[in-house]
């Protein structure tokens, strides 16, 4: 029987406030090969996503709570290095949730065998995976951007964001974005946003109003919010007729106390006919085939690039990987590369067009 | 050249505050024969409304200003006199806009000839009227009420409010409705809401509660709001997956003047991912003739039950009928009888299973 050495993330303790380093611990262990219907997994790139802190602590929102003593879970792209099942043979490139960890034993049936495997594997996770998703659905089905269309994007250098600005220029859109560094606004120029502005300049309301102004825009269609709060008073203030809001989080509110008053201009969804509508992506996972199709073409003709900050580190830098996404220091999709070498999968991403906007050196 | 006098309120002054008697005059007329293109029409019973307020200060919000010196406009019933325009012959029953009048002189191009005149001329402003299609747009193309949906309205008394309880009921939908007395709850319970509640009794929040409780009810499928402000926030709190809310006017801002802060909990409408709505009628014109057959049948067959406050006084009483209904103190659609004798309109209303929930004297 081979095996091979690996490390894995072990959730020790629930954190009722910030998660420390005494919550978790990075266990040595020794893999085996596959069982029948498993595979052996070695992973190139993790995912670090701001849900995971209620799994972490025990909350129950979107999802279970992580066990204790057991390792964690994460998304994670990796290459099939043992097969014991024959519907995901040796080589394939998958996507699992056997994340926090470098040599994974999955369910064969847990595994999506990714077609694409062209694409650079963070892409899988960004564009490709539930951030991508999650601004397609938001942009085809809730919001129903068409050309001529005048979009505002809040959070628009994110995972979400920054997918959505760059989907509403390809349908032909006027696209307004807010972020919240210069750095961030340089990013979601880059990507085709017609306007841009840092949040911290003044109130959204007037930083809005000008960026409408610069783009010839009297009225916004769309707002695409990722917000909530202060950005979403300042759209609805200025929707045209037949506006469509769409609501994809309110990261406004996730980190206060105490719920926040709600925007005092919601007659104007009255007076402008329009229609709020929130979503998740749990509600149209039948979107799926038409999206990768769609998207794996985009980000191949470098139509959409995918955004990413790459934690570096390794395994062992991943638990601060996630603290430093939690801070909100990350552009784009957080991601931390599991691989010896990070360099050979930055040359893929570059080479299929990504964007990685920042490293973040994450050592324990 | 035939003449009938007649009298109709004129427009002096466009009050700021609180309309007064000192802004309008009652002016003695004679009416001459229709020329040609023209009817005339002996009114039978007008409609006062809420938006009248905005028409008579000159704000522009939903409509043009009365001009001043000329007589106001309304929606009313008539029977044409005189005709000169062989699209609308002498006897027929018409709606028309030249209301605030006892004979009106119109064109007969802006009459509509109501083909359902068997109802009572009230009907025709109330649950056939704008009221009536407000709340059939609400229920069939916004809120899409389903049978088995667990609904509430706000305002459930009101002209709108008292017919989306019974097309819901209609619907097969379970029914809790709030309202602002004692006797305007009794009156939605006698419509067939399966709870009712006076919104002076507690919190809505509360009151709610205890409404879902007695009809066994976890949740709301659909909201239809025609106050917003504590409703609008009580009614989020507990919707279930994917409601509907369907914003038809927001009673709790529009006597405010500063803007009220909205419902702190919007961001259930993310993990609800429930759908919030504006309308106006006039998107959904196209709707009419579909919903004047089946509220017709409705009505004929007691299925829906018309409700009025009757102001008496006649044109004379016009303008204080205008007033009381501005102050509230009217349940259902507020209208006035033009003609000398209400009795004999009351008899046909409750011939047609309409409900005369009160009578207001109005005299000047």
């Amino acid at each position: 029987m081979s095996t091979v050495p690996s490390r894995q993330w072990v959730l020790r303790s629930r954190p009722s406030g910030r998660p420390s380093a005494s919550d978790v611990e990075l266990v040595d262990i020794v893999v085996g090969s596959p069982e029948p219907g498993f595979v052996r997994v070695e992973n190139l790139v993790m995912s670090v996503e701001p849900y995971m802190r209620g799994r972490i602590g025990g909350e129950v929102n979107y999802a279970e709570p992580y066990p204790l003593d057991e390792p964690m879970l994460a998304p994670v792209i990796g290459r099939v290095t043992d097969s014991a099942d024959e519907s995901v043979p040796a080589g394939s490139l998958v996507k699992h949730e056997y994340g926090w960890r470098e040599h994974s034993l999955v369910p064969a049936g847990e595994c999506t065998v990714l077609a694409h495997d062209d694409l650079a594997p963070a892409d899988h996770l960004g564009p490709m995976g539930i951030p991508g998703m999650t601004a397609w659905v938001g942009c085809e089905r809730i919001a129903r951007i068409e050309a001529g269309d005048v979009v505002f994007v809040s959070s628009a250098a994110g995972a979400v964001g920054s997918t959505v600005v760059q989907i509403a220029k390809l349908r032909g859109a006027t696209v307004i974005g807010s972020a919240g560094s210069a750095e961030k606004v340089a990013l979601v120029r880059e990507l085709g946003a017609d306007a841009a502005f840092d949040y911290h300049d003044g109130s959204v309301k007037d930083l809005l109003r000008v960026a409408m102004a610069k783009v010839g825009a009297t009225g916004l269609d769309v707002y695409f919010d990722n917000v909530g709060g202060e950005h979403l008073e300042a759209a609805i203030r200025v929707i045209n007729d037949h506006a469509r809001i769409a609501l994809c989080g309110m990261i406004s509110i996730y980190n206060s106390a105490t719920p926040q008053p709600g925007p005092n201009n919601l007659i104007k969804l009255v007076w402008r006919r329009a229609r709020m509508e929130g979503f998740l992506l749990r509600d149209h996972l039948d979107a799926r085939e038409e999206f990768e199709e769609r998207m794996a073409e985009w980000l191949r003709i470098g139509a959409v690039r995918g955004v990413h900050t790459e934690f570096r580190g390794g395994v062992e830098g991943a638990w601060d990987a996630f603290l430093g996404m939690l801070d909100g220091t990350a552009t784009g999709k957080a991601v931390v590369p599991l691989t010896a070498d990070p360099a050979d999968q930055d040359r893929k991403t570059r080479e299929s067009g990504g964007i990685i906007s920042s490293y973040k050196e994450a050592t324990r």
